[in-house]
């Protein structure tokens, strides 16, 4: 990404301790924060943050950045931004491409190098197609502000072309949206589209109806938001069912290509595919030359360390980490939150010589997931509800956590704006148009 | 854009006639509202609007996109949204490739075409590089949402690039922005990098002081603004040499790559150069087959119709139209809009039986450009001034002038904050990062 002449040695200043976080997702950039001059004692360290983007992105939103509700802006902040008051810490824009554990040295595309003392590996997952990658080109998934402009691209082109077309098959196939995967981005997304169609664009067409939309979303388990308690499940498949979505539950995807896509044996044709089925963790298990779970995740013990790597951490979704209850703690943002927060504070205490904190144990606060306006479900464990002030409490959450003063009002201005009038703001095809009609 | 199994002619429903207007810039879509039932005393009419974008773009604002102030849907709204309520008008999103007069029919790029009883067409300006098509690779122009989005990544880009390169004479290269044409909105642009540099960023690097960066203004001519008085050249002049950027009139630039540009002989490494010198009119007179001006515009009489040819309109900044005083109507936003609903208004006299109205009569209002922060030029005529209150009334005028309430508020939201806090709400390098390193 950033073209030198030579490569060169970025490591830190003379003497100085270094720790180079990889990723500023929930996980570095928590981590980042806890490693700030006031935690740190007087005691002198060097911290540097790569990222492949310059901005912290706020995956949770980004379905709606989708749909064209919200703009990128909205939720993303630049990460040197975030970190600008924090002397001890600089950001590189630049991407991992290896971890040379001997020379304690980490590999950047650009031909520079960053020798460590620890390593903090924050670099989350993209989505996977188990074993389908020619599936990747039809079915989108959302992880990036570049996937979520062309997802729009793609949702808002639909209806424009089945607006000029009259074969009614096609037509329909143009209305026809499929979402792979009942996890919450699914339902969020499902949810989204649904509103999109029978609400924001409503009136503005003169041929076709956006409201007779098709929206699918498909579910190989059996049932949606299988990491919630049943009841909301339930509640949650009762809210898809009154926007209009229609849930498919045991839906086996075995085929998918510009046209259709093949679901337990039928063809359903359909222009339209979203992937929100399945992520694969980065490349982190390879750099390390460790053996990674099944979905990519590279195993930890309760120090973040990958047995017998006590230099390196691996935190957030690119962690396998088991909770107390023997399950897996899940990949969402307070998890990687926690993770990066209890990093800061081993390392604060190796490079203070302090007592090292307890060893990690991940604290589950809750679930929620929304499913269009005016609904979501949460469930914090003894205390579990639906409908609109679970959805009220969905959206105070979620602006609350909001990076940026700015960011806060701008999302709560056009929620707020949504919730009175229908309309959308971020209604536009941008990027190379032809590429995806 | 829109592919079709066969082309399709989507003339009008059998006996109605049928306006078909090109472009829903200012002076197309003015055109599509005048054009309203409640204006046509129950004439019966169609109207189709061809935009090979779903949006308007409201372009005065677009360098504050360039410059990460503002997020593109701030500054856009979908056509569909602004005449859903009109019912006598449709959207197309397609791209206009050629008029058969002769046959009154428009050929999309998709196949289909289009038959017309009254044609208009407002196709609007690109950028021209004076016989240099080789520069638009280096020094882009800023017409389209994507070219801001392009430019906001270069420029982004280079400080980030800046700050890992230890070259010194590379570095100054990749901190030194070159602005060619210092009309509006090369005055814009130059004052909103300089912004950039010295406020909004100027604590967020490590290794470099962005606010050390050179930002040059180049004009072939011998005054800033030279569509302004004399009085307020000199007082934009005073302004931007306050933002530290460096005016050079009399400036030829002879030579643009990636890695430097060339005026009046010298060679000066600059790594970002921006494009606002000139425009060409869209290929309107060559669909038509008549002669174009010099910047390839269409002359048309004052009907704003070519000589002979009174089914066809061409307004805005495509048209060459004489004011009363001899001189051009400038290709600004409000001599579109006039355009756009005296075109309106004689259709409507046509579609009636009514009264044609007096021939077009371009009403100059003023001109106004901002400077950076807290400062602009106004030239109303008699009444002309500078300064914040002329600052305060630019900003007014262009929230004012948005379409769309939402927009209005994001946006008055936006600069407020910024004002503020000195802050960017947009810094975000987005689309192929590498493309442009």
């Amino acid at each position: 990404m950033v073209h030198m002449e030579a490569s060169s040695n970025l490591g830190s200043s003379a003497g100085r301790k270094h720790v180079v976080i990889v990723g500023a997702g929930f996980g570095g950039l928590w981590c980042a924060q806890g490693l700030r001059p006031s935690k740190l004692k007087g005691a002198d360290l060097e911290i540097t943050i790569v990222d492949q983007h310059n901005y912290h992105l706020f995956q949770p939103l980004l379905y709606q950045v989708a749909t064209a509700a919200l703009s990128p802006a909205d939720i993303a902040a630049p990460i040197r931004n975030i970190v600008r008051g924090q002397q001890n810490a600089r950001v590189l824009l630049d991407e991992v491409i290896g971890v040379d554990r001997r020379a304690k040295r980490v590999q950047l595309a650009s031909g520079d190098t960053l020798d460590y003392d620890r390593l903090v590996l924050a670099t989350g997952v993209r989505h996977a197609y188990f074993g389908h990658d020619e599936w990747a080109e039809f079915a989108p998934g959302l992880k990036t502000i570049d996937d979520a402009t062309r997802i729009r691209r793609h949702v808002l082109l639909a209806f424009e072309q089945a607006e000029v077309e009259r074969d009614p098959a096609r037509r329909a196939a143009l209305l026809t949206f499929a979402v792979v995967g009942a996890g919450p981005t699914g339902v969020e997304m499902a949810g989204a589209i649904a509103e999109l169609a029978r609400h924001a664009i409503v009136g503005d067409f003169r041929t076709i109806q956006p409201s007779s939309a098709r929206i699918m979303l498909l579910e190989a388990g059996p049932r949606a938001l299988p990491a919630f308690r049943d009841s909301l499940s339930q509640e949650a498949a009762r809210s898809l069912a009154t926007l209009g979505v229609e849930l498919r539950t045991g839906a086996k995807v075995e085929a998918i290509d510009a046209e259709s896509l093949t679901i337990n044996g039928e063809r359903v044709p359909c222009r339209t595919t979203i992937w929100a089925a399945g992520v694969r963790a980065s490349p982190a298990a390879s750099w390390l030359g460790v053996a990674g779970d099944r979905n990519g995740r590279v195993p930890v013990n309760d120090h973040l360390h990958p047995d017998g790597i006590d230099d390196v951490y691996v935190i957030g979704d690119t962690a396998a980490v088991l909770a107390p209850d023997g399950s897996f703690v899940p990949g969402i943002a307070p998890a990687a939150k926690q993770m990066g927060s209890w990093v800061a504070r081993e390392i604060a205490a190796w490079a203070t010589g302090g007592p090292a904190p307890w060893p990690f144990h991940y604290k589950h606060q809750g679930s929620l997931a929304t499913i269009g306006r005016k609904s979501a479900v949460v469930d914090f464990g003894r205390m579990h509800f639906s409908g609109f002030i679970a959805w009220v409490l969905w959206c105070v959450v979620h602006v609350f956590f909001l990076i940026g003063f700015r960011n806060r009002l701008v999302v709560a201005w056009n929620w707020l704006w949504q919730y009175l009038t229908f309309q959308r703001g971020a209604r536009l095809i941008t990027g190379n148009d032809r590429q995806d009609s």
